[in-house]
């Protein structure tokens, strides 16, 4: 099964097109874990196992593990593993921003579906086509190239217009032509910008996005269900994080993520 | 003493532009060294052992190492300790193209400066100024954006038109602006495409690019030293990795490597 494939049947099978976003920071985590030998991973576990029923994915961003060095890389791979063994069934995204020169993004690509075993990742596209091929080329993986990031700074060069185009909208455009060969492409497009991702979704009128924004970036949900969601009431999947892990810093905190988690399913749901 | 100053220093002090890329593949290494405990660092020590007098910086491009995970991280993290103790003066750029949005990017921050212990980093313009910020903030390190890559590719976006100006002009004016502000900005700028280096040149006077592609990407090192040195003769790091590391396959390769780096030295020292 293709990385698509067991998307799909993720979001059938939790009637969910929420991903829960593990972006544990060990600041942020309740205090009576960190007495644990690996308060990170046992955090992420006690997540995901009250959370595995209710989601189409799962998002891991590296930079929250690599940030600590070794430790952090390691609690990264027991999470993505702990997921793949016990809930085989939910894809697994490593939000990475990768991208270099071909023969680099080849080794990026070693990294992130090798070491790290992602169902998929996040790539940047200002190299152009040729550093996304090596991971367009693991035909089972996704491969979600940035189109429309959710950071206000988005605009400096994203909106730039090339004959009365934005630049954001040409990437678009791209990355449509290359799924036509290669299948495998999703595009980023942030919550925070309903408007183009309008525009995108005319574009793209069956594609994947992945959204981030909602929740603490503020993005409106009920817009971007509105303007995203494609003919089949899918087509996007609606990232959120820190709403959802932080609910509670008490013992209870993984079931007080569930409750949260199923609220944000559930209103997702109102408007597909 | 911040990294340009660092960088000044070990120009003059080495009478050098070079910057040799240890993009260390376990593959490509004399078979000799495999038998030892940490291959990859054993040969990066004795590259830089045979070397650190004629190099402005040592460049190490992240996604070598991380494609293998936790040994490889490893191997980066030993070799860049063994640079910043045996030799203080050399500094240390991770190629890293990071960027993400700005509560991320300041773990990519931890990561290459906190974490990986480098004095530069290369990131990725595509976010805008927020994504870039948290790593400008860190005043005493080097940031190098993205200006124009040296893939064949590169020109899928960063030729794009906005009102007659390509989009990798736009990024040269903007990083320009940034650095009138945060003063640690450099760019990088290919060596496969002398002219756009000519115009960007025209636009930075006085900046620093890192300039990859020299070697068997197929750079021409006159054209980019007569169109890319400042007025001062200074103010590129030329970068050269396979051609000079993989010098050899037998236990001479370190002292083949040096002659082929005081060769490509003195090449460019012609030029200024």
């Amino acid at each position: 099964m293709n990385f698509k494939q067991k998307l799909n049947k993720a979001i059938k099978d939790n009637n969910s097109l929420l991903c829960i976003g593990l972006d544990t920071d060990i600041h942020k985590i309740p205090k009576h874990l960190l007495k644990l030998n690996d308060p990170i991973f046992e955090f992420n576990k006690k997540i995901v196992d009250k959370t595995f029923d209710l989601v189409c994915s799962y998002k891991l961003n590296i930079a929250y593990y690599s940030a600590t060095g070794i430790s952090g890389i390691e609690s990264l791979q027991k999470t993505i593993n702990y997921i793949h063994n016990k809930y085989t069934g939910i894809p697994v995204i490593l939000d990475a921003k990768r991208a270099d020169i071909g023969s680099t993004s080849e080794k990026y690509a070693q990294e992130v579906f090798d070491a790290m075993k992602a169902d998929a990742v996040t790539v940047n596209p200002y190299f152009g086509l040729d550093s996304i091929e090596p991971f367009l080329k693991r035909k089972d993986k996704g491969i979600i190239i940035l189109c429309r990031t959710s950071n206000p700074s988005a605009s400096d060069f994203q909106d730039l217009k090339i004959r009365n185009e934005p630049l954001y909208i040409k990437v678009a455009k791209k990355i449509v032509d290359w799924d036509k060969k290669y299948k495998s492409c999703l595009m980023v497009v942030g919550a925070t910008w309903p408007e183009e991702l309008k525009k995108i979704r005319k574009i793209a009128p069956n594609m994947f996005f992945l959204v981030p924004g909602i929740g603490i970036q503020g993005g409106d949900l009920q817009k971007i269900l509105e303007y995203g969601l494609t003919k089949e009431k899918s087509g996007l999947i609606i990232h959120v994080a820190r709403a959802i892990i932080y609910s509670s810093y008490d013992c209870n905190f993984a079931q007080k993520a569930r409750i949260q988690a199923k609220k944000i399913r559930d209103e997702i749901n109102k408007y597909r």
